[in-house]
């Protein structure tokens, strides 16, 4: 199996550093009563993930040109609505993790009620940071912005994802509820990552789709590979707890496909995303390292 | 004390039925399996509720000539920003509350993961409603929309006083915490509301300084009154249990100043709030109403 080139590995770190500076800037902090609200928002983001969605931002905002800074305040706007999503679906109405990352989850470290009021700030803010002018001076743009962002997050993407998700704990799904399932809980909000790039750049049609096809593709392998590292690898490389899915009797790529056919079809993802990248006429190294990487992590 | 006039009666329930349609018709359906959460976002939204925020949009957007429609499109995502914040605090860890205006809240009618997803949900569409171009023809009033929900519901308005909320049951706040508690927690919204008109409306910076500071002291006046419901009123009248505070030993209006002393502020704010109005020359007949109204309630 390949590894990480040395190339993907510093920009992608180099990106993870960003945005996470740029989220530490915006994140508001308080001297007040309520400080622990923020102090729970932040432990929310600033907790050493990869910034898969951001670095999807970056790279594709590059290939128009986009000011970086434009494009982090974006990518730190999306990162939010993902750590939210943790935040409230690692909550016990939820899938009731208490490890994420190696890292007590949020109602763990504070409590139930101050998580799910640190995941709805953080919801919020990322609107907010994506209606601000200095996310890119075209209103026109911002708008374009919030409405990518919200329909990928919201009841007919991630949300909407995620209830299926629960559904899938007590009812059995074939594999076109799962891949159905899985491209709207965390499918559409890869591809919101590649489509804000497009936005901000202010793409063609033509861009855009295949911005879109390409993070289809990712997502669904990028989803593949979880599933497999959860059946597959333990709790010290993934640092969250693993073998959940079977011990649930949760149907997935894995237990319908078997490991084995789950990698090739994960692996044969990954060359068609990247196929679609053929008009960028090779400029999109980055794009194309990461469909490699999304299928090679260990975490 | 004077009853609601027949004729502010009657806007009311042209707005609160109108807003209540556009929601109807903007939130989604679906005939998927996750249909239960689009169910569960309807029974948040679609609860006989005052529609108070959506009246003040429209009231202020009224006096500088908004088209209606774009107005009620404002309106709803402020109504599902203000519902979405009911189901999170009815929650178990939140305020536990098993009754809302007589019916029983989202997680009992459905379930608790349910109703934190048909929550993150409403938030979400709140705000691709506000992006789209059928709320403005204008991408930076849309923006300046989106900023403006996002500030008044996030962690330095709404949310941020709802944890406040849940502090005051363990810590002793006096009467200056409480005001601020209760400006982020209802009076953000409230005032958003009008805030929203004037933005439609494009209005003057004088004329949004005077809509803010009528809907200040207008969410003040509405929250003493609240708490003298409260203390004083029944499940019948109500439709939600009473007497919570007091069983909770939390710090409010009316423990703090007595019931007597309570409802001559909340007189003297609603004065007040009208006296902010002067500005529109006797047009805001409107906004007028409801100071008084908001201190003549019974639910």
């Amino acid at each position: 199996m390949p590894s990480v080139s040395p190339t993907l590995s510093a920009a992608m770190s180099h990106v993870a550093d960003s945005v996470t500076e740029t989220m530490e800037r915006i994140l508001p902090r308080s001297d007040f009563a309520e400080r622990k609200l923020f102090e729970a928002m932040r432990y929310g983001v600033l907790n050493g993930g990869k910034r898969l969605r951001p670095f999807l931002v970056l790279s594709s905002a590059q290939l128009f040109g986009v000011d970086e800074d434009c494009a982090l305040r974006a990518a730190a706007a999306l990162e939010c609505v993902h750590c939210y999503s943790l935040v409230h679906d690692d909550l016990p109405a939820m899938d009731n993790s208490e490890l994420r990352r190696g890292k007590p989850t949020v109602h763990i470290q504070y409590d139930e009620a101050t998580a799910i009021l640190a995941g709805d700030a953080l919801l919020t803010i990322a609107f907010e940071i994506l209606a601000d002018p200095r996310t890119h001076e075209d209103p026109k743009v911002r708008c374009n912005l919030v409405a990518a962002l919200a329909r990928a997050s919201g009841a007919k993407g991630m949300v909407g994802g995620q209830m299926l998700d629960l559904i899938a704990e007590t009812t059995k799904l074939d594999i076109g509820a799962i891949t159905r399932l899985q491209r709207m809980k965390t499918g559409e909000l890869i591809a919101c990552g590649t489509e804000m790039g497009g936005i901000l750049g202010k793409a063609s049609n033509q861009h855009l789709a295949a911005l879109r096809a390409y993070a289809h593709d990712l997502g669904l392998a990028f989803q593949i590979i979880d599933d497999l590292l959860d059946a597959e690898g333990t709790a010290e490389e993934t640092g969250k707890p693993v073998g959940r899915d079977e011990q649930a009797g949760k149907a997935t790529f894995v237990t319908i496909l078997g490991a084995e056919r789950a990698r090739s079809q994960a692996i044969l993802l990954s060359e068609q995303a990247i196929g679609h990248l053929n008009v960028f006429e090779g400029r999109a190294k980055n794009l194309e390292d990461i469909a490699h990487f999304v299928v090679d992590r260990r975490t």
